[in-house]
């Protein structure tokens, strides 16, 4: 199976992506956290793995809701560092989540919040993930959404001379595959998959699709900054609740 | 219930379509319809239930393939009476597909090629679509895609001055609902609706979601006409094969 770039682990992308999480207005915090919680089924007494978890404040959140084991994966060094400091009562793994196979115990919940678009082989990975499951297990995922992913030259957006936003320059949407992006430091490899990519792979490794989530700003947040009505145009992120 | 539109009993309207649907080379022909096809499962004994079935061309394939028993519907007089002549064998009933209350049987498979982005109440007509199905059995349908909905100005490309096409100007993607574009003629009422509306309904009508599909064209037909490429940029059609 082809392993993921690490990219957590290089010191600036890691210290600009510190600063970004720590912003209460950051799309992460405004449009897919929510949404993600919200995804949610009932934790107590519940086993949970969160597969690309970063600092864990999500594995955190899963045992205040009353889990009774959560495990984090993740392959960065530094995000996991952070995580065991600030969470001791947690477990972590440093692996590869393009890989299971070390995973040996199964679960009932399934997370994996914001990594999925770093995964090459997405059938692949899939299928693993429906064998950690319990039966009636629950797989929770967010992505980038494929709008944000498929222009090979990288999102971008056409604006009037005053910075206003007129649309979403839209290419690629049909081509699957690698993309390389500056995302806070040059050469990030993501991967784009159209919705019938992904929803296929779900179904063929014999997940029920149970919701599809496209999150929007709330009123509230427009109203604080008018720059969140371009998300109407195009969603950041993709979210879905499939079930064993 | 909403009445849907009547558009196709439009005269200008009429001819136009009429037109566009003898061209080989149109994208429902190129695109749509083998996709289509390509979703069906074995047809031989079972009653089909095709719904928004225009001429019935494809009423009649579904007869050719082993069909037991073949209903068309459609709401447009003009369009049922080319019907009724060219497949005298063949029941059809003019009525609104918006409420199926006029349907007594069920089917085995509910067909519905490029009706849905009409329907207004989506989720009410999802729901009738699944009691008209027997137990096990198929919904198959293909819509506009929803990128080509999305615009409230209507689907458009930005060009070089060679005409070379840039992008697809994307806009409105979040804002499900009523999109009046011009088609052949202008007035043409559809509903644009997300990703995430369109399988949240069949999920919650009880659907089992087995396929999607977004094609793209065959490198046959990029050899003969190179604009099809631009279908890699933004898909045309949108199908789902959903079971009961």
């Amino acid at each position: 199976m082809s392993k993921s770039q690490n990219i957590y682990d290089n010191q600036t992308f890691f210290e600009g992506y510190k600063k970004l999480r720590g912003n209460p207005y950051s799309a992460n915090n405004v449009e897919e956290k929510p949404a993600l919680f919200s995804l949610s089924p009932e934790l107590a007494g519940k086993s949970v793995l969160d597969l690309g978890c970063g600092y864990g404040e999500n594995c955190a959140e899963f045992k205040a809701l009353g889990a009774s084991v959560v495990v984090g994966v993740d392959i960065s060094e530094k995000m996991l560092a952070v995580a065991m400091e600030e969470h001791p009562d947690i477990k972590f793994i440093r692996a590869d989540m393009s890989n299971l196979s070390f995973i040996k115990d199964n679960y009932d919940v399934v997370f994996s919040s914001l990594a999925l678009h770093y995964m090459e082989d997405f059938d692949a990975f899939i299928k693993s993930v429906y064998e950690v499951l319990t039966p009636g297990g629950y797989f929770i995922f967010s992505q980038e959404h494929p709008l944000t992913t498929a222009p090979i030259a990288g999102a971008s957006w056409a604006k009037d001379e005053n910075g206003n936003v007129l649309h979403y320059k839209l290419t690629d949407y049909s081509r699957c595959g690698k993309r390389s992006t500056t995302w806070i430091v040059d050469g990030v490899e993501k991967y784009h998959r159209t919705f019938s990519k992904i929803i296929n792979a779900l179904c063929s490794a014999g997940f029920t699709i149970e919701t599809m989530l496209e999150p929007t700003p709330t009123q509230e947040i427009i109203e604080l900054d008018k720059s969140w009505e371009k998300d109407f145009h195009k969603p950041n992120f993709l979210l879905m609740k499939v079930r064993k």
